[in-house]
């Protein structure tokens, strides 16, 4: 059996996406990679920006955005239309074919929107099935997809589905038909060991000592849902998943985190 | 040779647009609609809504609105985000697999800023070349392109490109491969005699008898750009041009009105 093509599958969240200049420095290194790739953005202060000119409030629940129809709206302004279509300009400028996607356009990314329990997330989606047609054919012609992180329930309503989430699913879709590796990149160089101190990176994370670190507290709220995110695109097949700094991408002496199931 | 195989490129505008039930009704016309199509859309009054909201001026002149930054910024958001992914949702739903488009995704519609002269538009395009591989692969794969009236100067600029303009140059830039349809679907019959009189639809007009209706001054301002680009598809290879109410894709005994060159 031939081997595998390699897809390299990178999202990008904090600074990397809310500072311009950090935006625009990504771009450039995410044209320079070679082969098959998709981005996936966040935007998370752009949209909170917004909200407070419209003077809309915002509700976060353990770094999860309640989602009302006024605030889908918004995000879907911020996400599909401003961020994503900036970074498609900023893409072609540098010669990298990109196409903008939301869940909803190819049918790519369907989900269900998370039932109410003690807490009503509103439309908030949880992802049921990855459609990776469309984007195979895309890939082949040598276009990167760019994904917001929008989705949509296949019966006519966008949903607010976090970023890190799409990003796995994504990747763990196309784990069959390619050796698929997967970045989170931010402005911390990896998970630290001490949240105070930028030089404390755990260069590796297993399983097991993943649930070590949960023990000891280590693992603070925000990152929590991404090294789920993490372990769970390990466990289906996903060959590689690394958080850090851009340079990982493209410097082999960069300090970031590799997770692996052992 | 083979005869061409026919696409219908349909532009909706006015209360098409801006009429939530209207634009339901639209989209389950169009997802019935058999064979290689294109959607492209306008959305000024949601626009409009926004910039009241946020308390930024809205300038038009001759129809067209003035394209500073923050308005730049704000169409992207309206156009490209909200409504062009409302549209993608309801169109999933109702089976027809649609994909969302900027004239910056895979790079389908270069445009230039328009130049400053007596009046400085901002940041308007002038579509300069539409590249239609990405599209054709899509029509191949039974997926419509859904267009916003955004564009980008290849230099990592977006631009505010007329939305008639947008549905015209595409129109355009499939006529060698494609036997291209043009509809402009608004809440009208199509072009009117009299203003004041909804049944007054002129349902022919050729080139000559446009340059009559221009001398009678029967033309009013707001057709006068849809009319000129309705002829620039004409004398394009374009093979046939409509303005009138949508039912017109479907009803035979509709009344519309038909542009032709003689």
């Amino acid at each position: 059996m031939d081997k595998k093509q390699t897809l390299k599958i990178i999202k990008i969240g904090g600074n990397v996406i809310d500072d311009a200049e950090a935006l625009a420095s990504f771009l450039q290194l995410f044209s320079s990679i070679e082969g098959p790739k998709i981005l996936v953005h966040g935007g998370g202060k752009s949209a909170t920006t917004l909200a407070q000119q419209t003077g809309l409030a915002v509700k976060m629940v353990e770094g999860r955005r309640i989602t009302d129809a006024a605030t889908l709206e918004l995000i879907t302004m911020v996400y599909a239309g401003k961020i994503n279509k900036t970074i498609i300009a900023q893409l072609q400028a540098l010669d990298c074919n990109a196409l903008g996607f939301s869940g909803a356009d190819a049918n790519t990314i369907t989900s269900v929107k998370r039932p109410v329990s003690t807490l009503d997330y509103g439309f908030v989606g949880d992802v049921k099935h990855v459609e990776t047609s469309t984007l195979e054919l895309l890939l082949e012609h040598d276009i990167s997809p760019v994904f917001c992180a929008i989705t949509h329930d296949k019966k006519g309503q966008l949903l607010n589905t976090n970023a890190d989430t799409i990003a796995s699913e994504l990747a763990i879709g196309f784990a069959t038909q390619f050796e698929v590796e997967l970045y989170y990149c931010f402005e911390k160089q990896g998970v630290l060991k001490d949240i105070n101190d930028d030089d404390s990176v755990i260069q590796t994370i297993t399983k097991s000592s993943y649930k070590k670190l949960l023990d000891a507290q280590l693992i603070f709220s925000g990152m929590l849902p991404k090294l789920n995110n993490c372990f769970h695109a390990l466990e289906h097949k996903v060959s590689k998943v690394c958080i850090g700094t851009p340079e990982m991408l493209l410097d082999s002496e960069a300090i970031f985190t590799t997770l692996t199931i052992q």
